[in-house]
């Protein structure tokens, strides 16, 4: 019997070892790493939580400060690369092999160490599908996570960054792993419960919250003119024609421009009730105008956002929210959400090649995908209509009969022609290209395909992809919305008017829209106070965000 | 503030009203319609439990003997339409609207009241889809679930079949919603908590299990020759050289004599540790053998299997078990596996048109999809390279440079020419086209599309659909492979020969198989009594499998 159960078996022993330095579950945090040294073994696959948002912060410094003479060659399996410690496991001989889907504020480090093959990586991915690899071939043997509270039996409160936290408990709770848990402070009772204490073996009690990075808070007065300017083209040339109830929007000031055009802009139009109205999306601040002006039904969202809590709370219509009223979130079905229930993903990239791919690697610089290669990917399971995506679809393929006709997913990529410091977003050969032959990757690190891009807006106009028949009029539809970099540069202008007349590319007159109307004043909040403003003191910026 | 808590106060009036015929959580089985009374509204989003597996029965026949004139218009979210009383509350005026998956046992009776009328269709869905849309457009206002006990608090114990529960409860109980379960027993203590008791809000006691059916379990008596054939072929011609280790199979003979056949035909070719060693998958009886026998590391499972739960825990290396010993399934998770974890998905389906599109409807069955639609889907946003995925991906795009080139999943459909009662599986139109006129449905009800299937698999031979450079060598790929049916008939020799030459089309002469040696004995078990003697009689069959 026992050589089919050799997994339960190991884990007794690492159980029983772990509980040498605890106290039932409870684990004092300078017992952290000796605790880490009990349960871990060379080469064990281990998760540690972390994505664009909440950190185990405790337990990652805790993991760096393990002996590598005894704990060495761990395969880290894990969603975000995002604290120095992630990386100091490597630089340390603790850790050896990587599989993760981002990496923010590391991305320069982990590209450094990715060639100079102190990491073997497995493969960058998109959150859910590292989150099913979880169950199939990369099931952690040990996880370590992050909650606000604990009880003695060990259930825990996630609270409103629920995030990884169920799935990554599931996958290895479920398949005789070990549980570690990092939280603000043990108490009597949590506010509820949302994981249970059976899925949990150890409890670290930090005495300070875990870190959460306020990633998805735009200020207003950062949100240019021309990022006005895409963000009406967006509202009257897609938002309205296709009329996109159900959405996400990617990080960035171009759709966070379009939140705040949607009280001013978008009434006019009279869009209010007909777009915009169910969300996959973090409680993005640059939201509250349009939910207090009415337009929102629902929101399910990834993770929550400093400062949001009480907003969110006195908000529970909107929100989905747990019996203590706080937020719930959830990154795997909010993703599953994402790539299932919606209609469009639109969001920002750093480039965009002549087929329509893009990418946010650099040549010395590693960002990782995040959601936006689910987001924006069409998903070819999907079997429900519904009418953006029964429009999109006949637009991608006029002459196949409609019963047998699909939908497509409509994928935008919003942004300026020249980005940050003036770099062109449009490029002839993606820096992906050169970082695959510098790491003898099997695949480029694309992030969204130009087969499941459907537009392109600058503030050139919008390139619909769906609409373009040949590689040739993919091509200039692009360099049509290229301005002046390069590759717009090197457009055919009679190409391009063809275009033009066919709707594939639109400029903004074409649209009806002036450029010149695209001011500052359009913008429901023109900066954080107005924000705090219009959700009635409710919102709490984080004191960053705070200039006054 | 209460205007932004609309949803809140409304759930504490429906929980007030349902209290009144409660002990606390507790309602007894016999006031489980006054309970439904008390507490549903008309025109509510109602999500009752049920998939292809496991029944909320008791409170699908509670729901079915509510009074129509207060409850009315229900709108029904749900996985599985089976029971008849899932059907009886549109005949009684007590539901009127539709969303669902899958649909076996009442594909016909379905049908009919699609035709009259008498169902307002919302889609035909896959489970993940229709998970994705309880948390954006489709969140019920109400669950019906069901689970094995529950203590005082409401924590519940789900045990092996826990499917689609977390699932259901989260979407429902996050956004202000109320769930309520019925159970086998109430305990003192839960064995495991499969779902917080905070986010249960009221418990009926069945004094009987729910109804599970055991929809996985194939006799190997029952297998054909010509299935032996056929899984032949797909382990020589498909599993051996791609080298499949993640994968999927679907319901039916043909991938349970694949199963039957690892341990000797499988082991005969040396593949074991090379294929099939990590499933997403149901626990199959019919893999019991190849699990003896040392082929698996690892199976995720959707829901449990009747009578597998002692062996399951006799396994638990190769299986997910909670800290109680027995399974623990996860719908949501296992189908995420099969997207974005596995190479491939090999099924059985009953009509496959000249593009390789396959339905199971018919002109008087609805049968629904269930998972195929997304575990035969080829996942876009995926990011990690594999072996076979790469090698598929060569296959369907030589000429597109290898970093830019994507991979695809491995999508194979398997069967007989003719199948049940002589009907061929090849035809010209699908009945699901004559389905989409009769009803005005904007889809025809395809299962897998023909651009995400890559090889069809018959006693004829496999034709590899990635090597298909048009639609016309497609056409002929799939009628070379369509033996004495019309289609069949209708091929083009001297194309097919040329097709057979470049490999796209393989006899099994080809891939060097004697159709003779295609014999029963192969069988690593040849009836169920064999399977309950290659688990050392912990495999427990249901009663229907059981002659001796």
């Amino acid at each position: 019997m026992a050589l089919w159960n050799q997994n339960r078996y190991a884990r007794d022993v690492r159980l029983a070892a772990g509980t040498r330095v605890a106290q039932g579950k409870r684990v004092a945090a300078e017992d952290a790493t000796k605790l880490l040294e009990a349960v871990l073994h060379p080469g064990d696959r281990v998760c540690l939580e972390g994505d664009n948002q909440k950190q185990a912060d405790l337990l990652a410094t805790a993991l760096a400060d393990v002996d590598s003479t005894k704990i060495h060659d761990l395969h880290m399996v894990q969603s975000g690369v995002v604290l120095p410690e992630h990386l100091d496991v490597f630089e340390r001989g603790i850790a050896k092999r990587l599989d993760f889907a981002y990496s923010g504020p590391q991305s320069q480090r982990i590209a450094k160490l990715l060639f100079s093959g102190r990491i073997e990586l497995g493969a960058v991915h998109t959150y859910l599908e590292l989150f099913a690899r979880y169950f199939i071939d990369l099931t952690p043997n040990v996880a370590l996570i992050a909650a606000v509270s604990a009880d003695a039996d060990g259930n825990l409160y996630t609270g409103p960054n629920t995030e990884d936290t169920p799935t990554v408990v599931e996958a290895t709770a479920f398949k005789d792993g070990i549980v570690i848990a990092q939280v603000d402070q043990i108490v009597d009772r949590v506010p509820r419960v949302d994981i249970p204490g059976d899925q949990v073996h150890f409890v670290v009690e930090a005495g300070r919250p875990f870190f959460v990075e306020p990633l998805f808070t735009r200020d207003p007065a950062a949100i240019t003119e021309t990022q006005i300017l895409t963000a009406m083209m967006a509202i009257k040339g897609i938002y309205e024609p296709y009329g996109i109830r159900r959405l996400n929007h990617g990080i960035g000031f171009n759709t966070a421009a379009i939140e705040l055009l949607l009280p001013t802009y978008g009434e006019r139009l009279g869009l209010k009730g007909k777009v915009c109205t169910h969300w996959a999306l973090n409680p993005h601040p640059t939201l509250i105008p349009a939910i207090e002006s009415g337009w929102v039904e629902q929101i399910h969202s990834f993770g929550s956002e400093v400062g949001m809590d009480d907003y969110i709370r006195a908000r529970s219509d909107v929100y989905f929210t747990g019996a203590d009223g706080s937020l719930r979130s959830n990154r795997a079905f909010c993703q599953t959400a994402g790539l299932y229930a919606c209609d469009m993903f639109i969001g920002s990239t750093l480039q965009i090649d002549l087929s329509g791919h893009s990418s946010t690697v650099t040549a010395e610089r590693i960002a990782g995908f995040g959601g936006a290669p689910n987001m924006g990917s069409d998903a070819r399971g999907r079997r429900h209509p519904s009418e953006p995506w029964l429009k999109a679809g006949r637009e991608a393929d006029p002459h196949t009969s409609a019963a047998l006709r699909r939908g497509r997913k409509l994928v935008v990529q919003i942004g300026e022609t020249f980005g940050e410091k003036n770099v062109p977003m449009f490029v002839e050969k993606l820096d992906a290209l050169r970082l695959a032959d510098k790491l003898s990757l099997d695949l480029a690190p694309v992030m969204v395909y130009g087969d499941d891009v459907t537009h392109i807006v600058t503030e050139e106009g919008i390139a619909n992809l769906l609409l373009c028949r040949d590689a040739d009029e993919r091509e200039h539809a692009i360099r049509a919305v290229a301005g002046y970099t390069e590759v717009g540069r090197g457009r055919d202008h009679r190409l391009v008017e063809r275009l033009r007349e066919r709707g594939v590319v639109r400029r903004p007159e074409d649209l009806g829209i002036n450029p010149l109307d695209a001011d500052r004043r359009l913008l429901a909040a023109r900066s954080v106070k107005d924000l705090v403003h219009w959700s009635g003191g409710l919102y709490k910026p984080p004191s960053r965000f705070r200039n006054w």
